[in-house]
C-alpha cells in the first residue's frame, strides 16, 4: 500500500482518488484555502460537492492547516490545483515535500518570461525549491483526454503518465491502473506537457461555431458548422504540434492521447468552449469576461493570454516565424483586443506544399 | 468561364456546384442510373431532393443517356459517386473522357488485391482506361472536412485539392474558391487520398460511446463518455498516420485538413457513426446491416471491410507488423465476425516510449 497525497481537492484530484483507493492505496486530499467547503463536505458526508459523488473509503480529506500531517509518509505527492494556483503550490510544496519523493502534476499550463521564453508548470513549481530538493524529486505528470467526472464514475479513460525515469513512471502508473483507467507511460515529459498546456488554447475556438449559428438563428438547422469547427481543429492541431517541437518535445507526442486526443476531448465542451460560444454570438470577449462569465476559471483563455503574448517577443527574437501560429495569434487578439471574429483563413496551413 | 462536368448527382457533387456556379462557371450534373429521380427533380423544379435545396442558375442536370452531350467541351471532369460505384465510373469515364482533360475525384476509398496491396480509387478508375488516355489526364482529388450540406448553404468549409501538378491544382482550385470555400493545394496526392479513405474507418468507432451510454440508460447523465471517444479518436489518428506512411504519402498529410480535420468532422455524425452507435447498444453488426440499417450506404464499414481484410495478408507478407493497426483489426472483427465490443486497450499506443 502506498500513500498518495494530493494538494488541492478539486474535481480532477478527487476523480483520481477512485482508481487509487480501489487499488488499496491510502489517498489524502488536502484542500487549498479555496477548498474549505469541499473538505468540510467530504469530512462530514463523504461527498465532493462539485463532482456530486461520494468518495471511496480509504480517501481522507484534510484542511490546509493539517497539511503537514497529511504529507507524513507520502510516497507520491500530486498537485491538484489549476494553473492560477501554481505559484502558491510551489511555495507550499517547497516546505511540505521531502527529498526523494515522487511528484505527479495534474496542473496544466505555462508561464512566460518577458522575452517570450515559455516554461512548463512543473518547472515553475521547481523554481520555488532549493536546487537540492528539486533535483532529488522525481518529476512526472498526467496528460491525455480525461474529463474528471467521467473518470470518477468509472467510464473508460486512457491517459499517458510522462516523466523522466521509466521505472518511476511504471511504479506510479501501477498505483492507478484499473480495468477502466488505462495508463501508458512516456519519457517525453516536455512534449506531453506542452501538448496538455496548449490544447486548451484551441478549446476556446471550438465554441465559435455554435455561437455563430445561435446568432444567426440557425442552431437547430439541418446543416450546422462542423466543417468550420473541423478546420479550426485541424489548424489548432498543427499549431499544437509546432509548440511541442518548439519546446523540445518529440513531434509524435502531438499525436495520440497526449496531443490530438486531449484536444478532442477539450473541444467537446466545458467552460472554455462556452466562452468561445459567447464570442461566436458576437459578444466582445471583455464583456464575456466581466459579465457573462465573471469569476469563472477559464484555463484556455489563460493559456491564450500567456502563450499568445509570448509569440510577439518570440517572433521579434527570430525564435519563431511571423507566419507561424496564426490561429493562436488571432485568438490572442480576440481575448486581448476584443478583435471581431474574422477568421484569418488565408494565413492557415501556410506550409502545405 | 470553364465547363465542369460531374458524373454522379449526389449531395457532394451538387454542393460543389454552388461555389463553381457562383464563380460564373458552367456546371453540368450527370446522374448515374441511380440518380434518375434526382435529375428529374432538378430539371423540373431546380431542387436536389436529398439536399433539399434549389441549385443555382448555371447548373444543369442531365440524365445518363445525355452524358455524351454533357461532356462536350468539358474542362474539368469530376466523379461524384460513392466508393461502391467506382468500377462503374471507371467504365464510363474510359469512354467519356478525352485526352488532356483534368479530373477531380470526390469518391473516397480503397480497393485491395488478394495479397493485401491497397489501391486508391483514382487508380482504380485509371485502370479502366487505355494507358495513353490515363497518362494524358491530370489526376486530382478533393480532401478535407466537408459535409456536403454545410458547403451547399455557404458555411465556411476548408479543404485541400491534391494532385501531381501545382499549376493544374491552382487552376482547378480557382474555379471553386469563394469567400466561404477555402481551398489549399498539395502535391501529396497519395498522402491526402489515403487520409480521406482511412478516416471513414474510425467514424464507425466514433458511435460506440453513445450506444454504450444508451444501453446502460446513461445517455442523459451528467457524465458521458468523451474520454472513451477521445481515446479511440487518438488511436485512430495514429493509425491514419501509419496508413499515410504505408501508402507512400508524407506523414504530415495526416495532420491538418486532410487527416485529422477530416477525421474530426466524420466523427461528428452521419450514417457510419449511427451504425457504430447501434453496435455500442449491443446489437451484433450483422443485425445492424441486415435489419436496422438495411440498404443504407456505409462508406466507413466498406472501408473497414476492404482495408481491414488487407491487413491479414499484409501482415503475413511482413509489410506491416502484427502489433500495428489494432483498432482497425478490431473493427474488422466487429463487422466481419460480430465480435463483441471489447476494446483491446492493451494493444493501443504500442509505440509510446
Amino acid at each position: 500500500m502506498a500513500t498518495i497525497v494530493m494538494l488541492g481537492a478539486g474535481i480532477m484530484a478527487t476523480a483520481l482518488s477512485f482508481p487509487a483507493s480501489e487499488n488499496g492505496h491510502d489517498v489524502r486530499l488536502v484542500g487549498t484555502f479555496l477548498d474549505r467547503e469541499i473538505v468540510d463536505s467530504i469530512q462530514n458526508t463523504g461527498v465532493h460537492p462539485d463532482l456530486d459523488l461520494k468518495v471511496n473509503d480509504g480517501v481522507t480529506a484534510f484542511q490546509l492547516e493539517d497539511a503537514e500531517k497529511a504529507f507524513e509518509g507520502a510516497d507520491l505527492v500530486m498537485s491538484g490545483v489549476n494553473s492560477f494556483g501554481v505559484e502558491w503550490i510551489g511555495e507550499q510544496l517547497a516546505t511540505l515535500m521531502k527529498p526523494g519523493q515522487k511528484f505527479l502534476c495534474i496542473t496544466k499550463g505555462m508561464r512566460a518570461a518577458e522575452d517570450g521564453t515559455l516554461q512548463l508548470l512543473p518547472d515553475t513549481i521547481r523554481s520555488y525549491m532549493t536546487p537540492e530538493l528539486a533535483e532529488s524529486i522525481s518529476w512526472n505528470a498526467i496528460t491525455g483526454p480525461s474529463i474528471a467526472g467521467e473518470l470518477a464514475v468509472h467510464h473508460d479513460t486512457a491517459v499517458v503518465f510522462c516523466g523522466h525515469d521509466k521505472d518511476d513512471l511504471e511504479w506510479i502508473a501501477d498505483l492507478f491502473r484499473t480495468d477502466y483507467y488505462h495508463v501508458w507511460t512516456s519519457t517525453d515529459f516536455v512534449g506531453h506537457e506542452t501538448g496538455a498546456a496548449t490544447k486548451n488554447i484551441y478549446a476556446f475556438a471550438a465554441g465559435f461555431a455554435e455561437g455563430l449559428l445561435k446568432s444567426q438563428g440557425k442552431a437547430d438547422n439541418r446543416y450546422v458548422m462542423y466543417n468550420y469547427g473541423a478546420a479550426l481543429f485541424a489548424q489548432g492541431q498543427k499549431e499544437l504540434r509546432s509548440f511541442v517541437t518548439l519546446m523540445g518535445g518529440r513531434p509524435e507526442s502531438a499525436d495520440g492521447l497526449g496531443g490530438v486526443g486531449d484536444m478532442f476531448v477539450t473541444s467537446m465542451g466545458g467552460r472554455n468552449v462556452k466562452a468561445g460560444t459567447l464570442v461566436g454570438q458576437g459578444i466582445p470577449f471583455s464583456e464575456v469576461r466581466d459579465q457573462h462569465m465573471k469569476g469563472v476559471t477559464l484555463e484556455g483563455v489563460a493559456a491564450i493570454k500567456v502563450i499568445g503574448k509570448a509569440l510577439g517577443p518570440l517572433t521579434e527574437r527570430g525564435v519563431i516565424k511571423p507566419e507561424e501560429y496564426p490561429l493562436c495569434r488571432f485568438l490572442y487578439s480576440v481575448v486581448e483586443e476584443d478583435a471581431p471574429l474574422e477568421i484569418p483563413w488565408d494565413k492557415f496551413f501556410h506550409d502545405l506544399t
